[in-house]
């Protein structure tokens, strides 16, 4: 089986860092604009080994890979039967804050849990379950998922809340179709939305993260975080809809299951037992680290990584 | 010219009785489904002679008719050019409430004032010009128009409200394609609109109203209300689009410029000086008065009214 | 009454001659483009006599200018209520070859005949009744309407046929949706489609034309040509939809119903018993005429021809 | 590793039955709605044994899954960079058929090469580089790929291009968007595709075919009939892709690469080298054989074959 090296990190590293000029922070959330955009970082997690390369601690906002923790709460405590009424498992041609493509999908329900309409739906279906409880539950799982506590920047989340156009577009066109129920807590829904997105997290976190998926659900201490059945969903969907509308060719270029998040980070998994990450801030146009997937292109290809 | 007559609106009330029980009351406002959708009236006004037969003295909420209250206060703080990049005044084959129409249109742009989107463009435009003041300079422009004071349904106002999830949805997706600005006090625009589409009025209100609109903008006692210029572009306006993704059906059998709304009020204007408004809360689907249409219909062909 | 004048018609004239440099021929059409953006005629007809100024006899290739003929064939043979069913009588916010407002239409019927879905099912109800006699149909009912026989131009009837990619989206989804029926034979069609937007024109005819609209139907010899009922419905259609998504600004602008080709002709109507016609190849970048509607523009306001 | 016995394929097939009365049978090309839906059949193919159960004789048309062997020529003679200009590698969540999808995709490039305007590019591209000879080389491809030459059914070719409405619509859309060139021979592309979508095959065909994916590009006699990149590329976009707008489903419940096609067949892929299909031409909604997602369903919890 393939076996990360600290040389090849490095590789990668100085590979990626010809690649940061290319890409651009995200720049709708004020805050995120003002970001390094030639940050640059990795990390693997194998046999108990951590290796870092580059920007490996340093902190950004884990936002839309959160939508992973929040996928894995609600699978325990809903049927895919049941899911389906208000989320599909559908990958999309669309970016992933399309308003035409939740109102054009097969009875408003938004296509999959990774595009911010499904996001915002899993959330809601949290808070059915735990009511006040849902932040602490979302920390706590986001806990077990990187192995310690995160905070979350509260200036990351008060500059995306001011700006949510988008996002409130898309949960009051669900409250118009009835995919969200009319007593819905709007702004609460919204600002644990908020908050979950700027949990506060490093590549070694992710890293941490990417091994409990890939290891059956459990932690370097064998410890069960997801259930079996549940890490494989989660893998699926990575596979098909994790990196948005350029899903398809990060399948062809990487072929690892992954999720991005618009602070620069990629969560990977794989059927195989080893954790991957990478960050840099600086986004290609669907809002994926352009250097870090160039990083794990490399690495998939130097390491036989792609599932397919 | 056509002479309205007492048989005449009679026979005409007679006629749409027969169609009360076609309509639906609008059920999508908890308050407006509670409405006997028998009542039905209609009003004339020519020559300093007001006529009525039916419920003409019921009062019931404007409704989308504000909208033409609405636009006509714009027009005289902003020129057409101005306008056109706030909101449009094409017609349009998608209902009065179309997520997608707005989202397809010409770099957003709300298609014209009197779909809802267009109409929430259109307060705010208000507001930016009077912002404290603006619900006052609504209340004094109806009662310029009705040549009384109106009140309006805190009920109905607070039903809709409640449930104005399709109207949210257009604000905040004009808000993140920029049509509105960033700082846009959202809930106080919802606020005013809501209130101003539940100002009660009656049949012999609209009358009035239609008399200014078809009088070049004076009323009865020959003070001007609405300038000639802009008394014609409402006329106009309300002949392409005054009846929803009916306009066209409108056109041909009733062939009068018109502004309905779902309270049940069909507010008419003609080129030449006479007013005509009818009453009946029960709905087509594009949400005009089915009984209403009716009595217009026999009305036009009667008197020969069409404009076309 | 207004009163045309000769030395109105040369004031129009002059006036239209200062736009021409601001459109564009038509490019789509290999053949269209080749015409000279600075020719410019117009003609009107009133009381017996006609007046014209400018390119008033040099003749053009009718295109949409048809589609007005053409509906009213299909009117003599048709109840509303039948068309109903194959195409409606709804404006548009869509430009006039939209494939996406015929797929998003209720039911996919095209929401009216002067868009090309909506001529293409006309023609296809002419030759449901004609058959193989469309053709002849079809030119005699130009040639009672223009007051002569017109020829057609094989040049841009070929260059149109070899290039209609658009046209023949829309057929072949119409037919896959079942609005076209599936034995409809598509060439044939598509070929006496082609020759109707063929036929050559001057500004002469087409103030004839429009004579016959606005003169209830009934020519200058007092025969009738259409009944008094079809000539209002098309008046009417041609109000709201005649210059496609520019219907609500040419509303606005001119106030009469009319209809406009790629061709460079508009043709006008009104209730009163006068024609008039503009010529121009420079167009909008909505398929209008651009020094035509601001030659009518300004006769609108000279002779207060608005019908809003 | 996992091991394929005649037993589990009983079981399998077993299981299936009771699913054959779930679906139905294409409907839209005449010729297939004349199949039997209660025929089910399976084979699978490792270390140099073939196994059957069921009806794994019966010749079906290939339809669909032609798409993989279409494309696979395609990847010999374009660089990844030049395809995209003509079609994407991005899943999609609308219909295979949708138009909407097309006009709505980025520069109206088909999203990916399996749903049918990408397979109909895909043909086109085929053609450019062999003309006249395209026809013969896609036989010689699926011969290789299947391990025998196989005829293809006049009946069903006639069939489809009689009815060939939809695709008709995507062809001309595409050329007026200029996706295809304007002298492309449109009737000969699209027989070129009917023809290649007639093909008659078995399920034990496709077990080869499947082999041939799953075994880096050889055959069981070693020979190379694809690259082994390209044999991967296959794999990754008939993973995210194969199943149409149910590939998200399908990657849950199956997890492995997958080609489905209205006659009823599956086509399967693995990283691991064995081949594995089905057939049951009684389809879900989706247009994939109902009993047969369900046998491939049992095999892969039985034998662990996700990917995932």
């Amino acid at each position: 089986m393939e076996v990360f090296t600290q040389s090849l990190l490095d590789q990668a590293l100085a590979l990626g860092k010809l690649f940061t000029k290319d890409g651009k922070v995200a720049d709708y959330i004020p805050e995120l604009s003002m970001q390094n955009p030639h940050l640059l970082g990795l990390a693997s997690y194998q046999d108990g080994r951590l290796l870092t390369a580059g920007h490996a601690d340093i902190p950004f906002t884990i936002q839309s890979i959160i939508k992973v923790a929040l996928y894995s709460i609600v699978l325990e405590h809903y049927s895919m039967d049941e899911l389906r009424h208000y989320v599909g498992v559908q990958p999309s041609a669309k970016p992933f804050n399309s308003v035409i493509e939740l109102e054009l999908s097969n009875k408003n329900v938004p296509v999959n849990p990774f595009i911010n309409a499904g996001a915002i739906v899993t959330v809601a279906l949290i808070h059915r379950v735990y009511g006040d409880r849902s932040r602490e539950v979302i920390a706590d799982r986001l806990a077990n998922l990187i192995g310690r506590k995160a905070d979350y920047s509260e200036k990351v989340k008060a500059s995306e809340s001011a700006t949510a156009y988008g996002n409130r577009t898309l949960i009051y066109l669900m409250l118009s179709c009835k995919i969200l129920p009319a007593d819905l807590p709007v702004e609460e829904i919204l600002d644990i939305y908020f908050t979950s997105c700027s949990f506060l997290v490093t590549c070694r976190d992710l890293a941490h993260f990417s091994f409990v998926l890939s290891n059956e659900g459990k932690d370097e201490d064998d410890r069960p975080i997801l259930s079996r059945v549940n890490a494989q969903i989660l893998r699926s969907l990575m596979a098909s809809c994790g990196t948005y509308d350029y899903s398809g060719e990060f399948a062809l270029r990487v072929g690892l299951p992954a999720k991005s998040g618009v602070g620069g980070g990629i969560l990977t998994a794989s059927p195989d037992p080893f954790g991957l990450a990478v960050f840099g801030p600086a986004l290609d146009k669907h809002g994926n680290s352009y250097a870090g997937v160039r990083m794990l292109e490399f690495l998939s290809q130097a390491l036989n990584l792609s599932i397919y």
